[in-house]
């Protein structure tokens, strides 16, 4: 039984609670089943039997529904919007250290280790993650900084932090797993900035 | 049936291919139970029935012998001692330009996502992939250069490494499947040499 079922199973009307949830429902159901680019907030208002206006009173926009779907109670929008302001010679300091202040806490970082896992074992899954980071997180990272390549370097960027939590998280490697939040910015801020700003494409 | 079984069964004494297989079939159970660093080549020998002569008769050493349970064709440790030989200036890239070399050729690379898909899954395949970057692969790269924090070192190289791999092979983000060597050379070559190397942690 969906939440939507139940909800109509009990004889209320949505509403409130109740219609959040079947909208989170509906919403789940058509990023795996379409990936990211090709659900629309209209496709999912009308699986979940509402009114458009509901699903934008709910939630702000699709990228922070998309966060509602995994459990992730953050707006990925407002998230680059903070990384994107500022200096731009400090962008990659401040992406490692915004992520890891997001998803360090243990029920996130399940969340966000339960996603990329499912992403190794299913397209959909790998599909979902795929067009989320590309659309929303490094697509628009990239985009702001006017570097060239923007693609390349959002998707270099995407690596070495899909990177980490695979090593930190899930194979955990020990010298990563029991590296301080500290050391990490430290030490892949340079990482991230190479990526995504310097021309050079290296030290020489 | 075992490969052993099957030696037997057939009524042939252990010799040639027989005998290879029976040690792989062996090493793979050893690895896949008791982790890389617990398992050791006199173990693998008892388990296949043979003398441990014959192990260190058809395979260079334990490193080795994982790869061929990979079915990988390789001897990491001279891939290790051709990386680790020379500028060490140009560490980062060399690193890049022979993981590629080694693992592009699409069979390798099956049994590369094969192996990195489980450890996300498998706990003892995690713990395989864990001890033996660890030990035989970043360990030995990041010892190479005489580098404070190595092991802190070699885990970041890693994490860049395995990011690589699943953002271009698994989840298959467009920008970095449709990358050339070359630019993968190029762009994260000095972000290993960063890792490995470099004394202070960033440009700044």
């Amino acid at each position: 039984m969906t939440t939507r079922d139940a909800v109509r199973a009990r004889g209320r009307r949505p509403g409130g609670e109740d219609t959040r949830s079947a909208i989170i429902d509906a919403a789940r159901k058509s990023f795996a089943a379409k990936g990211y680019d090709k659900t629309s907030l209209r496709g999912i208002a009308r699986e979940a039997g509402v009114d458009p206006a509901l699903v934008h009173h709910y939630f702000d926009g699709k990228a922070a529904l998309f966060a509602e779907t995994l459990d992730v109670p953050v707006n990925p929008a407002e998230l680059i919007e903070r990384i994107t302001t500022g200096d731009v010679d400090r962008l990659g300091w401040r992406i490692v250290e915004t992520f890891l202040g997001v998803w360090e806490p243990a029920e996130r970082r399940d969340a966000l280790v339960a996603l990329v896992r499912s992403s190794m074992t299913s397209e959909e899954a790998a599909r979902m993650l795929r067009e989320f980071l590309g659309r929303e997180v490094f697509g628009r990272i990239a985009a702001s900084t006017g570097a060239p390549d923007p693609q390349l370097r959002g998707a270099l960027a995407a690596s070495q932090m899909i990177g980490l939590v695979v090593a930190r998280y899930v194979i955990k490697v020990p010298a990563l797993a029991e590296a301080t939040r500290e050391q990490l910015v430290e030490r892949i801020g340079p990482v991230l900035q190479h990526h995504l700003v310097d021309r050079s494409p290296g030290p020489e």
